[in-house]
């Protein structure tokens, strides 16, 4: 492989556990015995468990897995976004790290490919997981291809019948797709028996891609929330500080959008013991879990399959408005970042659908690139930042969690 | 910018002319009275003509467009496909330069960038250019939004009612996109008078595109075939041969795809002096221009207002069947490659659309990549030779000019 590339490759996972300001409180079954606690040594890879308990700052990433991550598009690129900044008239620098360059369009496979891997080493047959707007499920499917794995994917009724392109990708890389709720477990048979012509939700996907993964002895994929999640997403931020410093920049400002927390803590844990870096979570103004959510013991999933975790929520009963963003309409946000929010280390910031589709637009006609919608909040608290920043300019590193290309019917309205 | 992108990324652009085994023919005015060259002058950036006629062997390339080379992605990752070769139990090595990882998603702005920032350099409104499936367009609006340009699309009827993303792309990058043939010019307006529901053709939407550049002091943008198109390309060869080199690779084979050949002329030709790599064209075999086209002057579009060239060319009359590659379906190939193809230089090899779709679907698999239908001619073609040298092993480099993001639909009839 390349040289250059070497250097900025990470050899090492980072967990924030032993960096936080106060011990990570466990998750906890909500039964009590313990089931659901019990429930996740035989779905979840025994290393991957391992890790997502561990105290332990460093993780070394098997070259194997390494060699995937060369092969799907890493170390992803770090650019400089001058015409934003002229655009903007920033005297500031304005960088971004843009994860949309992954073959798969997004960070999600940054932690499919370690899961898929560790589950290749068990005795399974495969893995499954839920989608809702696809970015999940794609990634799961190419990792399972790569990892000699079949893949089993229930995607959201919605989204199947709307996203037929996602459908295809993930049916190209080998995954077999179906529509949630479906016939092929008793939770989806029970809830179409509710309502024959529902339309799904992530908690129903959830819960049969769970009881799917134990009666076909597969392992189930997590794509965001869990502290193994966000360690293994650590390799944007690891990049990103490599890139930086061989460029001789000090980052002043991070900023990324939070849907789970997983791109963003990926993003700047790493960063997390400089003080004198700024960093900023941008969400939906529609799904306010930092200012309205509480910080309790909540449900990772609708349904309450999996064990219970302490972290800003809006209740995993919340129904968000049908914004564009899919991935940013968690009702929770990660354990780990939720405490770094309370204790102020990191701060957020709601924008509003129609602030983002703006920022979209500015952004692709200054740097070319059509960003997910879910980055949009990035993009348009960047974008902020640096009005805000006019007479005392920094330099701002941005996250573009994906690229936005099979979600461009949202630009149809607004492009003439 | 980083230090290692720098060491990659060109300085120059290079020029097979001199290098050709014999003189290129130069082009000519269909009209005694030299008209059609004449209307180069007015249509086209004065130092791309004088690019286009050079003799030298570099050109410098300016560090404003350098400048935006890096900011569209470049340089391009080269990646080691080592999943694919162990899925064909080939044990030579397979090297890929990905163009896809541009943000528009193919070679295309590599050339539309430096067009269109000569072409502001000049007192014009704006630039107009054709569409066929859409990557050209949308490379042209990039580049001019880049450079502070308006940019006007006539985008083929057909393609502009079957593909609205594409045309939403462009808009989005603030392009004005119109189905041709158009009420908006008068070779557009005849057009309609003949049949108001034509579906339009390249050649109807370069008369438009070069009316409409004439009318309104504009500079028309040439996607392929001119020497000094193929010129600009010469960076993703350039690229690779830096890549390779910092590798410690030797490449032994060398394949791309040819349409009107800017992206395979820009990958091969910087290595065209070193005669131990074997450099293979892939065109379709529905498009056979090198077996059974002729070799002698021919007009570069249908309408025949562009000067002739002598080149391999089917007939510009000639009607492509309705084959996925878009395209692939020109119908000559530029001068200089077409006197590197008749010398015997570069070979040539075509493949059929089945065996190409299925050769995509193999790649995505074991790349991730969901490759462009016209890549996927490169990619057959790569499949071939790995079977072909199964018993003695070559590095064999591939270029994929693009990724398939918004041409899904030709895998959905294969994929389960």
């Amino acid at each position: 492989m390349l040289k250059y590339d070497e250097e900025v490759l990470p050899t090492k996972w980072y967990n924030v556990v032993p960096d936080l300001p106060e011990p990570l409180p466990p998750p906890l079954s909500r039964a009590q015995d313990g089931s659901s606690i019990e429930l996740l040594n035989r779905i979840i890879p025994r290393e991957i468990l391992r890790q997502e308990f561990s105290f332990n700052r460093y993780e070394n990433i098997p070259e194997e897995v390494r060699d995937l991550y060369r092969l799907v598009g890493r170390p992803t690129p770090l650019i400089r976004a001058n015409r934003l900044e002229e655009f903007l008239g920033y005297r500031g620098k304005i960088f971004l790290k843009y994860e949309g360059a992954t073959v798969t369009g997004s960070h999600k496979i940054n932690t499919a490919i370690p899961q898929a891997y560790y589950a290749s080493r068990e005795s399974v047959t495969g893995v499954a997981t839920e989608t809702g707007a696809g970015q999940w499920g794609t990634a799961t499917t190419l990792a399972a291809a790569l990892t000699g794995l079949h893949s089993k994917v229930f995607m959201v009724r919605v989204s199947y019948d709307q996203k037929p392109l996602r459908k295809t990708v993930m049916a190209l890389y080998g995954g077999e797709v179906v529509a949630s709720p479906s016939v092929e477990t008793k939770f989806g048979r029970k809830m179409l028996q509710k309502d024959p012509r529902s339309t799904g939700s992530l908690g129903i996907a959830i819960s049969e891609a769970v009881e799917y993964a134990l009666d076909h002895d597969m392992k189930y994929m997590v794509g965001s929330v869990m502290n193994s999640v966000l360690s293994h997403q650590s390799i944007i931020g690891q990049e990103t500080m490599k890139q930086l410093e061989i460029t001789g920049e000090e980052p002043e400002a991070m900023i990324g959008c939070v849907g789970g927390g997983s791109n963003f803590g990926g993003f700047v844990f790493p960063f997390i013991s400089n003080g004198k870096i700024e960093m900023i979570a941008s969400t939906a103004s529609e799904v306010p879990k930092f200012s309205r959510g509480k910080y309790d013991y909540d449900a990772m999933d609708t349904a309450g399959i999996l064990p219970y975790v302490k972290m800003y929520s809006l209740g995993s009963d919340f129904i968000p408005p049908p914004i564009y963003s899919g991935g940013l309409r968690y009702h929770g946000a990660a354990p780990s970042l939720s405490i770094l929010v309370k204790s102020g280390r990191i701060s957020s910031q709601e924008v509003e659908e129609k602030e983002v589709l703006a920022a979209l637009e500015i952004f692709a006609r200054s740097t070319g690139i059509v960003a997910a919608p879910e980055s949009g909040h990035a993009i348009a608290s960047a974008i902020r930042y640096a009005k805000d920043h006019r007479h005392d300019p920094k330099t701002v590193v941005l996250n573009v969690s994906g690229h936005g290309n099979f979600d461009l019917s949202i630009y149809g309205g607004r492009a003439r």
